[in-house]
């Protein structure tokens, strides 16, 4: 297996990302797993003499351009398409990896990823799905890509989530829940109106209903399916919530013998809680629907959150996520099809 | 002052509701308030009993009829206008309080509000502003009203949320934000675009651009804006991550001596956390807009989160957060009439 890494973007980069491959090199996923590292070859040297890394077994592609933050999502088919995370893309396409990490500009690598990589048949927009942990791992899709998503796109990310959360962590028949303003069926805009119609129909997914935000941390679905812009709140409010927690938690235990004790008699459990608001823990989020798996990794990755994201991207092709989503695709546009001759033959016999 | 109290409503009604005018009653901001009760009399009395209550000073307005959950909202116009809700908002409209406080359907409440109470001049729909505590306490306006808002509504509730925080919170001047899935301009949807532009303009507000899920929670501003389908997943996110946090919480210390007096050691702190996640530390909801103040409680609240509610109400009314708005609304039509005047001047000259 090869996988493709993206070590020059990011806002730690280069460094958290090499040493996240560092850390994951270490790790029994790794073994038979080939690393291309696209990147300034000189930056990837220094970084590696200076922490002490061994990246020999790594392949390096060099590039020194980088796509930013602040660049056009557009320019990954332009001036900037040969930057780390544009040659990633490319390479992907050209079969010479199975998936690309990445930590760079979400909109040029959904992008680049749907012109280059391109989507499999029967899905008609990719999607970006964030695995959250809380009370228990589900997946949020789409998280950000598509603003104004159709009720078709929707069923897409239904079925996307579904696959991966199966395939991935073994859920049997994952709960797939319409995020909602409320719980009855006529709730939300047009888009959720229609989107809950076609879910409710959908014998390819356990669609167990809508979801309110709060029961997304509380568990009550594995996978959460919303529009880009909502989706983008939801997250980021999580996120916000984990790290606000996370820093009133440290005050807490701070000043005085007394917190320190306190600290050390909990240890153990506070390390539990803070994994279960941490949002890398679970690695980056996947843009699924794709002919390849690639992972976007948080802008702001550490080494650690860096590593998860490519334990994340070597499981998805281990558990062939990209092949399971395009035989469900290719089997539900097989069905519709067929619901639609029977329809229409029974028109005909009407008449 | 006079303050209605709907007893009837939410989950724990009567009992939380009594309990927690009798939490009020205890406070001095209920010096020279009157409370009206409006319920079913036996209930009210036997509860009282029950928990020994001295009601003595509460007006009691007698009905027996209950608008539920699961009440069409418009029943409150129809069969229901005698219910609880119904009689408090038409006494409401009819002078007999100064402020109306119910823990009941929130379609119920808000429509009979804006149809019975109605909305002041110059405001075009009235917007459900929630306070939330975290870094520092915000108001999410709207948080549930309008799933579909134009961009006039959204200025609107940017208006009366910069209201409200600077007449309740003594904020000078509330930086007001946009909720939006990015932080440049050109962000989100049409209505986030079309929002974004006129809040610009606004000069009667102190706008500091898109904020994102994560500023919410990390203080970024002192009022978001929102469509009522965002802001309602959004405020329910953080609902349910509070909860979820608090239970988490538990867990650390329980079990063995160890987790105990860690306990011991930081329960003042423990105590202050938890606050800044309990969102109904700060009340209840506001619907802002109206000619009268109406303060939405949570549908599950206890005594505490009751009474936070009407000491909500009693604040409103003291510090003239209807007035200040109305005059607001007034003015901004009127500076609206001035410009478009001006502009047709000078076309006029032009010509």
């Amino acid at each position: 297996m090869k996988i493709i890494i993206d070590v020059m973007s990011g806002d730690n980069a280069p460094v958290e990302n090499l040493l996240g491959v560092d850390k994951a090199l270490k790790q029994s996923y790794s073994d038979g797993v080939t690393y291309i590292l696209i990147g300034d070859e000189k930056a990837i040297s220094k970084t590696a003499a200076e922490h002490k890394l061994d990246l020999s077994g790594c392949e390096i592609k060099h590039t020194d351009l980088v796509l930013t933050m602040d660049d056009d999502p557009m320019a990954v088919m332009k001036d900037k398409k040969n930057s780390s995370l544009g040659l990633g893309l490319q390479m992907l396409a050209a079969g010479e990896g199975d998936a690309l990490v990445s930590c760079g500009n979400t909109g040029a690598l959904f992008t680049g990823a749907t012109l280059i990589v391109k989507r499999v048949k029967g899905i008609q927009r990719a999607g970006i799905g964030a695995i959250l942990p809380l009370t228990a791992p589900f997946m949020l899709i789409d998280s950000g890509a598509s603003v104004k998503p159709n009720e078709d796109y929707m069923v897409g990310f239904a079925m996307m989530g579904s696959a991966y959360m199966k395939a991935i962590y073994g859920i049997d028949s994952p709960r797939v829940a319409l995020l909602n303003n409320g719980s009855e069926e006529h709730k939300g805009t047009e888009l959720q109106q229609n989107t809950y119609a076609k879910l409710k129909e959908n014998k390819r997914i356990n669609f167990v209903g809508n979801v309110e935000g709060n029961g997304l941390a509380l568990g009550a679905c594995d996978v959460a399916v919303s529009d880009g812009f909502t989706g983008n709140v939801t997250l980021k409010t999580i996120e916000g919530m984990g790290k606000l927690m996370s820093k009133e938690l440290k005050g807490i235990f701070k000043g005085g013998l007394g917190g320190m004790l306190a600290y050390l008699l909990v240890r153990g459990k506070l390390k539990k809680f803070r994994k279960k608001f941490d949002v890398s823990e679970h690695g980056g989020a996947l843009i699924l629907g794709l002919s390849k798996t690639v992972v976007k990794a948080h802008g702001s990755s550490d080494a650690k959150a860096f590593a998860n994201a490519i334990r994340q991207a070597v499981s998805c092709v281990n558990k062939n996520v990209v092949d399971i989503i395009a035989a469900d695709a290719a089997k539900y546009a097989e069905e519709k099809l067929e619901a639609e001759k029977k329809a229409a033959e029974s028109e005909t016999r009407a008449e």
